[in-house]
């Protein structure tokens, strides 16, 4: 069967501050391939865009335009979370053909690698010329295999910054200060917060993640003994803290799911107004302040951080690397991913490396224990050091 | 009556990006001012700190220290929201004297302008040389007489920049999306994100203020009408928004009060949700949104704008060179506060002037009219060209 040359791209799931740059490295790959690539069409929003013919000429664009777009914050395709039915793959399978399609880069989480595993299933079960890769985004952090994924120290950065100033109103006006952070299956995020601190006593103090069963009582207990000991505290709560059962704690407030059966968490403020509820109650502080930091930690403009963006545009280079490799040894359809790897040494590196995607898709990563201190509401030395080159340098703060 | 040569200073309120540029505007202009200043104290948390006799020494500050706490958000000396008694006003007066203090600065809002009149009155009736000078900030720009109060081009900055990206968020993922934006009682922080918008079609579409009666029916029609154009939604609500009636539209949720009357608005959720959830049930939309930016506007580090923070700097210095003028002509004790005016022309520019606290206390000033538009959920081009300078550029954002 002849190859098909012509190239597409989507975007899925929840944007991050970095997700355009993984666009921009799949288009820089492919362009810089010659003609051993065609056509670089981009689907709008994801699969959606492919079932409904929904595509744009990503050659037209030019490097300065497309410079800009890789600089820019959230998913410039458009996204979705539709999870594709047998039907809808076979229908993504025939309009990618339709149009001389011979690579698929799908940008996302695991639900997208999972949604690029059944398009590549269906291709190989009719012997369809179609590689498909899956090219990592999270800003949970949360992929199987990979170190990390681009998207997660962006996110880290805001997050840290956002806690550093948090930090100093906290010490202006004192009380109790309660951040919600996204995450909804790990804690990397939220753990993220403790990059913010400088001094001994510089918040956050508390940092509940869902690696660690979450209990009322026993966080207004840390949280009293917290202003005890420093005359204030600063709580960092991931969006996706469980109690002993695993029940999700926001699970109280939502009810509302996407098409891969997850709860919403973000765009609201009900987990905040419920732990500082119980705070004021159980502890008899009179200021209590929740803030839930919402979508602004994936998207800030200016906020991205230098390790990040390269990494992103990196691993869209390695995808169409590895999809024109395959093609060109005659591979079989097959859907990979590429994932980052630390490099070992003291010296911050990565290297990047295609895997089945079937290692990253649907599951998802916890924090490792060696992450999480033993009093189950901080993190370690460890994480600190694996955490801060992905964030950055954050804007140093003084105190008198 | 020999004067009084040594200074203190304090802070007061909720903390902005640049109060610290204020401090060190008064530090630096009283260092400057030679052997007609003695030592200066800072109060720690505002009049608390001087009831309690905790003051620390700011001339010992090395210039490196002093410009590193210029450049870090909040309060550096620790803030208050204690409005004093008549009593307390005493005591302040005497710990004040007790210290060789002849001149103090209190940078703060309408509430600390009040208190600075007050303990100034007392100075007065007694004939204690004391003379007091409010130097204003307050990231919602509701000081009168003021042009603009430093703070908040640094936090309509922050809420520029979270739409900017949460425009893009949306235009990504779709569906109707709520930010509630911190403003008590001015919507000039909620206004400042319409400068956002790049492109025509670009968020926020609505903006709704404390200055125009909020109807939820209105609210969720034009919620509506606006999907109907655009497919999306994203919209900027101030918090301090309120029915035809007056009454606060966040006051069904909250009671809580600080010791000048203020209903607690930041802090919690409830008003985005209450928001997103009147969308819900009236218009079927079902990917609905709420997120509250909480204190992350007025305190996140790397956000300040340029001319805020040196127009910050400057009005503190403006401060100290009134009072010490006074004190040269043997003034009596006054209370005064340094105003922020506009020079008339195209071309942005500033001056300071002293005016006596009364002109700027207790009461707050609203959004003119010529800043609101018609339809009464939008500002005018006017509002844009009056707060373009104050928030300097934002990162530019590129669309497919």
């Amino acid at each position: 069967m002849k190859p098909l040359r012509n190239l597409a791209v989507a975007q899925s799931g929840g944007p991050s501050m970095v997700i355009n740059q993984s666009l921009a490295g799949v288009v820089l790959a492919a362009k810089a391939a010659g003609p051993a690539v065609g056509r670089i069409l981009g689907a709008r929003h994801g699969i959606d865009g492919i079932l409904k013919g929904d595509f744009l000429d990503l050659r037209r664009l030019s490097p300065a335009k497309l410079e800009a777009i890789a600089a820019t914050p959230s998913s410039a395709l458009g996204s979705c979370r539709h999870k594709p039915t047998e039907e809808d793959c076979d229908r993504i399978l025939a309009a990618l053909l339709a149009r001389g399609v011979g690579y698929f880069f799908y940008i996302g989480g695991n639900d997208s690698a999972d949604a690029a595993r059944i398009v590549a299933e269906r291709a190989a079960a009719t012997g369809a010329p179609l590689q498909v890769v899956h090219v990592p985004k999270t800003i949970d952090c949360d992929l199987l295999v990979n170190d990390h994924t681009p998207g997660y120290g962006s996110a880290a950065r805001f997050v840290a910054c956002a806690f550093r100033g948090d930090d100093l109103d906290n010490r202006a006006l004192g009380g109790v200060k309660i951040d919600v952070v996204m995450g909804r299956d790990a804690g990397f995020l939220a753990a993220a917060s403790a990059l913010a601190r400088q001094r001994p006593d510089d918040g956050p103090h508390l940092v509940y993640l869902p690696e660690r069963p979450f209990s009322i009582p026993r966080f207004t207990a840390d949280v009293k003994a917290c202003v005890a000991k420093f005359g204030r505290c600063v709580v960092a709560v991931s969006e996706g803290i469980r109690d002993a059962k695993g029940t999700l704690v926001a699970a109280k407030f939502s009810s509302e799911r996407d098409s891969h059966g997850n709860l919403q968490l973000s765009g609201t403020g009900s987990l905040g107004d419920l732990l500082a509820r119980a705070v004021k109650e159980k502890t008899g502080i009179k200021r209590v302040r929740a803030d839930t930091f919402g979508y602004l930690q994936r998207t800030f403009p200016g906020m991205a951080s230098a390790t990040d963006s390269a990494e992103a545009r990196a691993v869209g280079e390695a995808a169409v690397r590895h999809a024109l490799a395959r093609a060109k040894a005659g591979a079989a359809a097959e859907s990979a991913t590429v994932v980052i790897l630390r490099k070992p040494g003291r010296k911050y590196a990565v290297r990047f490396e295609a895997r089945p995607v079937q290692a990253v898709a649907k599951n998802t990563k916890s924090m490792p224990d060696a992450f999480i201190a033993k009093n189950g509401h901080d993190v370690t030395p460890a994480f600190l050091a694996w955490a801060r080159p992905l964030a950055g340098d954050l804007p140093p703060c003084a105190v008198l």
